[in-house]
């Protein structure tokens, strides 16, 4: 329990007109400094008025329906791959909308199909000329000549969104009824430019109390298709993906930028989209480098505009983030004031808390105050016990902020919903104190880390840290692995091919850890097959770096070798092409390997991966099931790797990671300082301010020993969901 | 249990000299007509001269050691992929034998190495050039020049082999010390062939009791390379693979008769060589061809001396059986009297049985007549239960014989060590009688079968019918249904890809079973991107065809689909390349499907695929776990689909094959004639002599009813491994 010593500052609450005594108490309570409106409550003169800075969100590109309607040529439009129909002829008849929500899309018929759209015959993954097809605008159907009998077609089009992804979401899980079904309009029109330009002007002079526009986010959703069957109604989302950029215009200006034209294909990719999970095509990142300086460029404008009505202005990460992309180097160039990013776990905290080139970071804590969840469960209503859900958050979000500092939290919602859970109120009121504790010794100081600078290696580096694809996914290693690391004692980085092939492995990184599966953006498909890469890494390696890979890791249909660093790992796969290869026998190590240490349970890998083989003498097999290794280490030339089939975030494994990192960064040593002898605890040490933070992130109370860099251990009786904060 | 009516023929009796009297004992007992040598017994003048057909072996390419030592470069070959060495400069030596072991390979300097070998870069999977590497012959070693640092390289080089390969684990595995190491001899040389010739003539006149010359088999062995290091004395094996028929001599000849040259890459293959798992390419298939029609032409050589020397030839359908291949056209061109196979269970027995130009087909039993059997458990000796071992062997083996008879059958070994175990001498009595009997029914006649015929499709089809690589090996999903379908009363045919694109799907198929992973010769691989493929089989089932895939059917990593025919299983699988596409969702179907109605146990479809999505509303997924459909049917025009996540070969699962191939053949009602109601017996009804066969092939008592033709039910009961024959 951290005494309520701090009880003030850094805290945005949701105010909600009707209840402007319970907005103040509760203020007060929680040491409120700015207080909000949530999408569903506005907040009144009284409120307003009492001297906090007020929030004001607004989404610049569903600002006015009338003027979407009016200029409907100027929506927001995306390509979509129809649902392929099997031809029982020579003439084939598509319906480019069939099996999508009428609702969130329209044809767009008034760029040339021919020009635009492309049909495939996805049997032979051949396109069809145009000359063969013809879209009838009428009867709204594409139909194919002299198609190959039993082919499988497909249109690739272009649709425009005639309802806004969010809007649509909140309105159809609400019950919205018939309020307006918002439209998404294009900023890459001058003449939308313009619009918006104006409307933020009268908007501004509109909201004299407002000291922080909050906007959500710039342009362009995430990708977010709906289909028309409730049994499928998301046909493809991908937070981080760029296919609602789209729009012939945007197309021609990038065929000018860049010197060649893209095609519907580059978008559609067989169906498949561009996935965050894919990895990103050259072509494809050219497009997202394009957007991404139409946004800052156009999204400056805005904030100047911001500013010059004496506003800040924070961007809400997520939503309409896409195009601005935080970890850019031209993210600065906003001159955004600060940023909102709504967190659930560690490494979402960590994403808000590693971005570059703005002054003031602030989480929207869950649970939100609504009466359901996300996954509609009950939240503030009966059977609801919030209080907990937040702590449970709170643990995990915690863990991110031990190790790097955000500056503000935050509630989103209704606040009239606590009235009834008075211990959701206490629960507050404690995270807000341990929250601005922990701010104090993050103050001009960092916490002790250990010398293992680890390199997360994906095809996607820098861009996509700490998140990835927006929330969490269970079951994909990197996710897994990630939440841990981004709560353990060292400092982690990201890294693509790219950088390696422009600038080598980086002077400063101890371990590269490579996770996910083949083909994957996380392991990185093909880059695997450039021999820099493999020259790099095995270099470094050979000269004392530590590689831990996961899963898959470096995996690629290439070659003699199905992991490209077989001869780091000491280890391959077998995926049925070498069946007539007996495989080298094994006998696991019996004694304890220093990364086993700590670990009492049967290991819980997840749905790992097996029918792994050694293929060095010297790979030591730590662990295995069903014949197939499960933990492996090998040393080559000075450096060392580690092998892990696996990976789910378990305390046990946060443990096992933390202990691989020292163990392939050849510090073992650095392992005990600063480490709890109980894995349910975990602990931070800030050395200026000589103060220990523990951490129990369990609901169960734990009795644990912190060592001291001299050897020492501390006591510490803990709390469930507990902290404690000494001397040390 | 059989009476023992037809008590004498068709028996092979292993003679044992020093055992006179037991072996005329047993070969009473047992009604042998035939008696054999064995691979270290002799039989004496006792024993031949009693009026029982003589069996003598002789392996041709082994014969006459001094002989070989006097033609060492006459010896048989083979290429290797050294083992890889990782570049640590600009120079890299490579001791090309290195982990090879050196008894049984010799490295060939004598065929200029930079004609014949090649040295591959295998970071970039390139050919270093012949210039930039040399071999010292004296070292023995390959120098790299310009080699680019931290890059793997092999070599592919060619070796004598200078120990025979099955001579070889008979010496090691039975310590025969300092007995001569046999080497191969090459027919691929005229002087080798006139030596074999001459050879064979005296052998002949040296052996005049002897009626039958069991030929142990042709020239050149199945694959089988050895390493020096214990835990990886096989490095690789593989029945089915032609690595030992290579030679530069019949590579010229190749090029001459095929218009084109072979690399040393073309056998070696990445390191993974020619693996029957592997989809084999044309030019593996064209050496192939090559390669049995010399086996063929030379081979038609020795076995006309046999027949003019008054003897019968036999051909041992094991060890240098390559290059004979039994299922091709040209095999009735050796005018083999007779073939013998040794099975351990239904497929064996059905590979043997199905072998077309060749009178009498004859079965070697398991287990062996020797103290240990193959994975060194005890047998006949102390702890061993030969007898038991021989009842599970034979009730596999029955069920193949069920469906489709064989002339002969007989044992191995050394025939003294029954002596003390009569409970087997009683067990080989009663399995004479069962032979015998079966083999009274299927004369004239062929028992019923479901109008349900079978194709299994394959990248081998015909040429791997049955067996495919050897012996059953588990886990091999397509091995355990093969395993599952030698037993039923369909009939099975087996069909490559280039079959349908010669003479389409044929007339007679009702059903086809496409079964197996990825890239896998069973699947198909790349063949799956083939047009005129998909056409085939997507018209054939639209017009009523029946289709059965079990794990990877169709999977091929092409365009927008990973199943290709996923339109007709209704399903596909996710590999990873599309997570943004939320999967749709399903009910499983409650009420019982024909196909799972005898099931009541939990199936059990062994380590079987996950991460199937339906893609049409109306597939029915009739069983799943973690949210992955295990068992799904699927109507696709006329016709029907069936998918089985996988498949092990169990009592159950062969009743849920039974029932699929009935439901995808839209013959539901043959099902039930001349079922069994209990799932662990089976049987066979011979409609001419109306005779109905009733097996039980477990350890168990069993009780079970028979439903004839007329929708009546028999009732039997049955012992252990029982056999009962009632008139029907």
């Amino acid at each position: 329990m951290v005494e309520n010593k701090l009880n003030q500052g850094n805290f945005t609450l949701p105010g909600e007109a009707g209840y402007e005594e319970l907005t103040l108490d509760l203020a007060k309570k929680w040491g409120a400094d700015a207080i909000r409106d949530s999408d569903g409550t506005v907040l009144s003169e009284k409120i307003t008025s009492t001297g906090f800075d007020i929030y004001s969100t607004i989404c610049l590109v569903r600002i006015d329906n009338q003027w979407a309607r009016a200029n409907m040529d100027k929506l927001q439009q995306n390509y979509l791959m129809s649902s392929p129909v099997i031809a029982e002829g020579d003439t084939v008849t598509i319906d480019p909308l069939s099996g999508f929500f009428r609702e969130q899309f329209k044809v767009n018929a008034n760029d040339d199909p021919n020009k635009w759209w492309q049909v495939f015959d996805r049997t032979t993954s051949e396109e069809v000329p145009a000359a063969l097809w013809s879209y009838d605008a009428k009867k709204e159907i594409v139909t194919i000549k002299n198609a190959k009998k039993w082919h499988k077609y497909t249109v690739n089009f272009l649709a425009y969104r005639i309802w806004e992804a969010i809007s649509m979401y909140n309105h159809i899980t609400n019950d919205w009824g018939d309020r307006d079904h918002l439209m998404p309009i294009d900023p890459i029109y001058p003449q939308t430019q313009e619009f918006i330009l104006d409307y933020l002007g009268k908007w501004l002079k509109e909201h004299p109390k407002t000291k922080i526009v909050r906007c959500t986010s710039m342009f362009y959703n995430f990708a977010w298709f709906w289909g028309d069957d409730p049994d499928l109604r998301f046909t493809y989302a991908d937070w981080g993906s760029y296919e609602m950029t789209v729009s012939p215009r945007a197309m021609e200006m990038f065929a000018k930028a860049k010197g060649y034209e893209l095609t519907s294909e580059d978008f559609v990719n067989n169906g498949q989209y561009c996935s965050s999970h894919n990895v990103p095509s050259a072509r494809l990142l050219d497009w997202m480098d394009f957007m991404n300086e139409f946004v800052v460029t156009f999204g400056r404008k805005c904030i100047d505009k911001i500013h010059a009505a004496d506003k800040k202005a924070y961007m809400f990460y997520d939503d309409h983030w896409v195009g601005t992309e935080p970890y850019s180097d031209r993210f600065k160039d906003f001159e955004f004031d600060g940023l909102i990013k709504c967190v659930f776990n560690a490494f979402e905290a960590r994403l808000c808390a590693g971005v570059k080139g703005v002054k003031t970071k602030e989480l929207r804590l869950h649970p939100y105050l609504f009466p359901t969840g996300l996954k509609g469960e009950p939240t503030f209503m009966e059977g609801g016990d919030p209080a907990l859900d937040a702590k449970r958050f709170w643990v995990n979000i915690r863990r991110g902020l031990l190790c790097e500092p955000v500056d503000r939290i935050g509630l989103g919602g209704y606040l009239h919903l606590v009235e009834k859970f008075p211990d959701f109120v206490e629960t507050v009121t404690q995270i807000t104190a341990e929250f601005r504790a922990l701010g104090e010794f993050h103050k001009n100081d960092k916490p002790y880390t250990a010398p293992v600078k680890t390199a997360v290696l994906t095809a996607w580096g820098k861009l996509r840290s700490w998140v990835y694809v927006g929330h969490f996914i269970p079951g994909v290693e990197l996710y897994e692995l990630t939440e841990s690391l981004a709560g353990l004692p060292v400092d982690v980085t990201f890294l693509s091919f790219d950088d390696i092939l422009k600038n080598g492995i980086p002077k400063d990184i101890q371990v590269i850890l490579n996770a996910g599966r083949v083909n994957s953006a996380w392991v990185g498909g093909e880059h695997w097959k450039n021999e820099k890469i493999i020259e790099a890494i095995t270099a470094w390696v050979a000269n004392g770096g530590g590689f831990i890979g996961v899963g898959e890791p470096s995996a690629c249909i290439h070659s003699s070798q199905y992991f490209q660093l077989s001869n780091i790992l000491g280890l391959d796969r077998e995926t049925g092409q070498t069946c007539g290869k007996p495989k080298r026998k094994y006998t696991t190590v019996n004694q304890k390997h220093f990364i086993l240490e700590d670990i009492e349970r049967d290991l819980d890998l997840g749905d790992d991966i097996d029918d792994i083989y050694i293929i060095n003498k010297d790979t030591q097999v730590l662990t295995d099931k069903d014949n197939s290794p499960r933990i492996a280490v090998h040393k080559f030339g000075k450096g060392r790797s580690v092998y892990l089939s696996g990976y789910k975030f378990t305390p046990q494994n946060t443990r096992l990671l933390h202990r691989s990192l020292c163990w392939a960064a050849a510090c073992e040593d650095s392992f005990k300082p600063w480490t709890c002898s109980n894995i349910n605890t975990e602990c931070a040490y800030y050395p200026k301010s000589k103060k220990l933070v523990v951490v129990n992130s369990s609901d169960d109370r734990q009795e644990t020993k912190v060592f001291d860099s001299k050897g020492s251990s501390i006591s510490v009786s803990m709390d469930p969901h507990g902290i404690e904060i000494i001397n040390a």
